[in-house]
């Protein structure tokens, strides 16, 4: 079972509404939040899925602190907080810790490409140091098709000697199974969670911790079914049947018809919006994901 | 001649200082600017040499502001402003704007991969109407082998046909010398710098407008120089007198290496200091780059 204050499970990486001014929606964010806990989720605010790069970090701040005046489990609710400035790293991680946190998200800086190791490590070491409160718990964001900026082995080794209490998890969006079952053959208690729902089975079994995946939003309860029974034997078929959404939305620009998506769910037309590079999805392509949807009897 | 005001010539991208805390030295960061347009140089500062993706939006704002307090000449400065969000993007315009910069460097958001032309074109036209200034000036940032986002002459066409007068050139870091001189064939009044004084020559042949190096930090005056006398029998002499210092910085780690000459021409052991990702020069290959410098004749 997935438990009140503990990020494992599955988590929702959490899409940002925007305003008719593309300013975030607070209200319309809060709503999701519910929404998706009340699923029993867990959330991942301000990754990817998040548009989390295209937000400043006040507007992370404030919707981070709207979460908790809401009254969520904050526990269960890992914000991504690691930016290509320090300080802005460091201001997201701090209010996380203060806000009661479980954990936070941390992409490597991003804009610099072939980092060294050491210049990776003191990235992370410096947000750590600074923050310096025991209650932090870090899981490094590996996405090296986005970010451009893989986390090695020989990084997370580093860091988990200098770090043992703080750096707990990772979350492996590169889609590479071996790269996952062999964190969690190398790292005892280092919690690994894959990137993508298609991996569920195959990481839950290698000893990791869960998923975060942007189908969340939509599809998580199948996904959590998935994760809370993979030791049983319908546990391939349940793997199996998250296919068929996840293959439906493959082709598509994905934050904008998982938006679109929930544009329908919710009826509040404002969810298609996305902030710039981003663009929202086309009408004929939106009705089309529908009908293949209905087609294939997944409601949403 | 460079002209007071105006944005021609050769600008340097001034490297930023840190104090023992790793925030920006404020004095030493007038010092260098006024060191440097006094060479006859403009500064377009908050760039890929700047660590400017390092900076926080309030630590650029301080920076641009001191600049302007020490009474520089803000016609010649073109500050970066393109950031991943677009609120900072707008924050940073409006500051440059307001403090009579005479353009701003802009990079396309750049954490997304592979964006549209339209969520393209929409993240430069929604900074644009949202500082909706006349004064603004916007030098697109072209750097697609670190920022991954390249700036199509389809895209510059969209943006010319939508904002001619604001919209009025570009840096291209590219080093793919063919892509400058078709802009300035392509695009008559569009102004097009160079990113490496490699270029200088064959840019201004082909009706560019200038430079803008990380190399300008030390080496500025003879690549004005060049760009003072382009036109006159010995330009070919210069630009390959150019190539003494450049060849041997090109193998090291450039900010670093520049930062570390910087410390040794000031005397000020702090301008070694790097934001992580980037790792300072360690001293073997400080003494090593400043014997090479002695025996080639080069002085910092």
């Amino acid at each position: 079972m997935s438990n009140p204050g503990t990020l494992d499970g599955v988590l929702a990486p959490i899409l940002t509404p925007f305003t008719n001014t593309l300013t975030p929606h607070v209200p319309l964010f809060v709503a999701l939040a519910r929404h998706l806990m009340g699923q029993g989720l867990g959330l991942a605010p301000f990754g990817t899925t998040s548009e989390g790069n295209s937000l400043a970090v006040a507007e992370k701040v404030e919707l981070l602190d709207a979460l908790a005046k809401a009254g969520l489990d904050m526990g269960r609710i890992m914000p991504g907080t690691g930016c290509c400035a320090l300080p802005d790293s460091v201001e997201l991680s701090l209010r996380a810790v203060k806000l009661g946190c479980g954990g936070v998200l941390m992409l490597p800086p991003f804009y610099y490409k072939n980092p060294s190791e050491d210049g990776l490590f003191a990235s992370f070491a410096e947000v750590i140091e600074r923050v310096g409160d025991a209650r932090l718990r870090v899981f490094l964001y590996h996405f090296p098709q986005q970010s451009q900026i893989p986390i090695s082995h020989a990084l997370i080794e580093r860091l988990l000697a200098a770090y043992p209490a703080t750096v707990v998890g990772i979350k492996d969006s590169s889609g590479d199974l071996a790269n996952m079952e062999s964190m969690c053959g190398a790292f005892p208690g280092f919690k690994v969670f894959a990137g993508t729902e298609r991996l569920i089975l195959p990481v839950m079994r290698a000893g990791g911790t869960g998923c975060i995946s942007a189908n969340a939003n939509i599809h998580g309860p199948a996904m959590l079914e998935l994760w809370r029974r993979w030791r049983e034997p319908g546990a391939e078929a349940l793997q199996t049947k998250l296919e068929g959404f996840r293959a439906i939305m493959e082709g598509l620009p994905l934050i904008a018809a998982l938006k679109a998506l929930t544009a329908r769910r919710t009826g509040d037309y404002g969810w298609r919006r996305v902030r710039p590079p981003l663009v929202a999805l086309p009408p004929e392509a939106e009705i089309e994901l529908v009908e293949r949807l209905e087609k294939a009897g997944i409601a949403i």
